[in-house]
């Protein structure tokens, strides 16, 4: 899957590109199956909501599901982050399921990912990025995720450890230096069905909202880097900022399908 | 200004009404120069946010603001009140300001307001309804109203009383319920400049996330009631649950602009 001249064009310029349906239903419901298991799991890599045992997010995935695996290795997801970036020779910094499960979901503040790229590990530059695929629809009820377009040129803004808010400890950004950057770039939130993708830079300024509704908003994020910018401080364990800087092999394109057909196989 | 036929109709279907525009931004501007002194105000009325001091609420605003005293009496609001209540007796059982602070406005839960009328102030029959009256605009990403359309024609619900995840006690309804009703009638969330007014009904569920926008999501509430559906017990505030059931006289359509007119010629 390659992005086309205007497709890397809009990246640059607005810090994000949306692409719908990017996989098939068939491919969603093979994802989607392993969540119930995933989530069930009593360890340190599946993160609760503060005060209640909802799901907020689950770490590493790619080494101990195997669908997941697949996943991390997807021509899909892996192609536009090379790139973008520039480079094939990228590997995994983080891999992560994000629940906001219906009802419970709570806010994440307004940051970048790179403040914390840079200040708890030491990435020495913004060569790295997001991919996030949607396990579920995201729609305007269900706490999207909220960018605002063009913030990512103003390259790393200050931020300050928030360790209360929520469960996960975050650099967020304070109000004064949201207020003007929304005064100039506004605020988008894509939406769309399960299978659908959201590149954006490791500096574009983004937050989520709470989710009231039934409905929960799954989205599993690959954060991408250059093998030539690996972090240089261990401070987080490597399941939450990967140690393991090995270039990522790409699958072929129906991996995923493939590993269906051979489950029900051996299981005839 | 009177609802038409087909405007009282989609009222009974839906269980709300939007009308964009309804107040000018002369008007508009009147209003909102008051909002900084009332939130000033150090008095039981002025509700904080948990663990903050932006302002969630202002209640009975009409008996200590000369420009809320006109907007209480509004032939605008009033008037489509009697005609979807049946009744030119109605008073004001509430009367708030909900602000929904930019950056720090706190969710309000699945509720019904007539579940809190029945349960705490002993109204009668739910023969109340809302009037809101967007005094900044509202947009996707500042917390807006979420209702789920036709959940009025179940009733009054079950529901328990929330006394801990905000500053204001609330009769919640169970998740359980909350997605049976979305099932069936999905969420809406109606949009608008200031000015615009929403009128639903006293047993239409309803809903607000969080604001992380810079954007303040100021909403006046009208709680209109018959007066011969008068409330029987006296446990709250009458500043929050009326005890004065004096019907309301209308004002004449241009009262607020006449206001500022007076205003402007007795400083001359």
């Amino acid at each position: 899957m390659k992005l086309t001249a205007d497709q890397l064009a809009e990246f640059e310029e607005e810090g994000f590109l949306f692409l719908p349906r990017v996989f098939s239903p068939d491919e969603m419901d093979l994802l989607n199956s392993q969540l119930g298991r995933i989530f069930a799991e009593d360890r340190p890599e599946v993160i609760r909501e503060k005060g209640s045992s909802s799901p907020r997010s689950a770490f590493y995935v790619q080494t101990w599901n195997p669908v997941f695996a697949l996943l991390a290795r997807h021509p899909r997801l892996v192609e536009p982050g090379m790139q973008i970036l520039s480079s094939d020779k990228l590997y995994m910094h983080q891999f992560k399921i994000n629940a906001k499960a219906a009802f419970d979901g709570a806010v994440w503040q307004w940051h970048q990912d790179y403040a914390t790229w840079f200040n708890d590990d030491d990435m020495p530059a913004p060569r790295a990025m997001n991919i996030a695929l949607f396990l579920a629809e995201a729609n305007e009820f269900n706490g999207p995720l909220m960018f605002i377009p063009r913030s990512h040129r103003r390259g790393r803004l200050e931020a300050g450890h928030d360790v209360t808010t929520t469960s996960y400890p975050l650099w967020t950004i304070d109000n004064a230096t949201i207020t003007r950057l929304v005064e100039e770039g506004g605020i988008v939130a894509p939406k769309g069905p399960p299978g659908s993708i959201l590149l954006f830079h490791g500096n574009l300024v983004h937050a989520s909202g709470s989710n009231l509704t039934p409905w929960s908003r799954w989205i599993l994020y690959l954060s991408l880097n250059r093998c030539d910018n690996a972090i240089r401080r261990f401070k987080r364990p490597t399941w939450i900022a990967n140690r393991d800087f090995t270039p990522i092999e790409m699958l072929p394109d129906g991996c995923l399908l493939d590993y269906r057909r051979a489950v029900a196989t051996a299981a005839q």
